[in-house]
């Protein structure tokens, strides 16, 4: 697409994206139908499978010939990253949407031929819009994000959950405990995507864990990206984005050192899975 | 105090609040003067100051014969509960405030004998008051709070800080492990005010942590009794308001599995450490 038809998907995208919002939002004055996917920690609701009901239809109307790969199941197979594709979930932290009513997003990102193109991460509740086109810079709603600037392990907020500091199939709970205990402090919101747009923003230095799916960190990565942020699984490999995988996200400096950190800690017998 | 001076507080605190706030909001437009106090995570800014003198003026202007427990020092030298007490903290969550621009907030307790009467905790970016004056019903801006109910560990949303869970001064780091493995989620806000608040408006159904302050948790503790939430130290101890405490706060039922978790623990061995 030239640059005309990505200024327009832009407009049309944030169109949709604020139109699913808006549903979303009067959804929560009603009951929820919830089920159990996999685990109960894994909810998800009648709201997920409409929101993207909704913006695969959109998609599939405006870009017939786009591919799209999405939580639900109304997306495509999709097994190469030939041609533009969309990595889309209706709802990220669907715990904090059941449970919370806040602190969720849609997340759109965008790839052609695999290069990240666009990206929309949407706070529905915060009424805040992280996104970019690639090369024309990162927003928070009106404000251009400032490029990340390198900070010490020190200095850093980290975004992690607990999960991966106790015993788990993925990664020795040891890996983390030094960068725990020199970092400045740590923070979970329980929103990938929105975790990633606030390392993108500034609002955290780093953002870890050892299981998303491409959905939750497609528009992410784009974002930070864009900022001169960096991204990889945590073993520093970089990420397939047709794949289940680690994240480690971080500004400049602060990522090295954690990347340098985690291959001293494999280096010295210490486990790290990724995810099948 | 009677009910009416009571009231009259509650508007007057209000006020105060909100005009503390927009200094706040005004102040992250300028360059923040920031000094270490006792470590790097433990900031203190130009502002925390300047709104707990401001704070305390209108306290001191209005209620002479009350008194203050502050965390920057304007407040008073207290030993004992008698009479109405203050528990105040200008900005909880500084690191926040400096950080990220957001999640932070005011807290305001008062205490009459060492019975909580009336609690204030304001999110400032986030424009949302936790109130209530105790008996009368708690509210979340205009909205009144329902009544906590119970809820299973494998159901709840916890919020606690990977401090707890690494090598640590106070309590085992495999204390909270099963905790951790079996339930439903973990946040991390990084403003025990606001944390509180969230547990309170049923955002997350536990919090804790092994060191507050009296001006952290004094809002916070009045908040969650008056929607019959249950707090103490960890240990099951009552927490005493003068003190720096351990403080285990969530919804009946939890909370009870909460302590019965912990006093196990510690009966097999495992260690648990008052802050002094």
């Amino acid at each position: 697409m030239n640059q005309t038809e990505w200024a327009m998907l832009e407009k049309r995208v944030t169109g949709w994206i604020k139109e699913a919002a808006a549903r979303l939002r009067a959804s929560l004055t009603n009951p929820l139908e919830i089920s159990e996917k996999s685990a109960h920690n894994d909810l998800v609701t009648n709201m997920d499978r409409s929101i993207e009901h909704f913006l695969v239809g959109k998609i599939k109307d405006h870009y017939p010939e786009h591919r799209i790969i999405s939580e639900e199941g109304y997306g495509d197979e999709v097994t190469d990253t030939n041609g533009i594709l969309w990595l889309l979930d209706p709802i990220d932290g669907t715990l904090n949407y059941v449970m919370q009513k806040r602190f969720f997003a849609i997340s759109i990102g965008i790839y052609e031929n695999g290069e990240g193109r666009a990206a929309f991460i949407y706070d529905v509740m915060g009424d805040e819009l992280f996104h970019c086109l690639s090369g024309k810079g990162a927003y928070k709603n009106n404000a251009k994000l400032e490029p990340l600037t390198k900070i010490h392990i020190d200095d850093a907020l980290i975004d992690l959950s607990p999960t991966w500091l106790k015993p788990n199939r993925r990664i020795d709970e040891d890996v983390f405990t030094e960068i725990i205990k020199r970092c400045s402090g740590t923070r979970a919101y329980g929103a990938a995507s929105l975790e990633l747009a606030y390392v993108a923003a500034g609002l955290l230095d780093a953002y870890f864990t050892m299981r998303l799916s491409p959905w939750d960190y497609g528009a992410g990565l784009i974002l930070l990206s864009e900022v001169g942020g960096c991204h990889s699984r945590a073993d520093g490999v970089p990420i397939n984005i047709l794949s289940k995988t680690s994240v480690i996200a971080a500004r400049p400096g602060l990522y090295e050192d954690l990347i340098q950190h985690i291959k001293e800690q494999v280096a010295s017998g210490k486990r790290l899975n990724e995810p099948q």
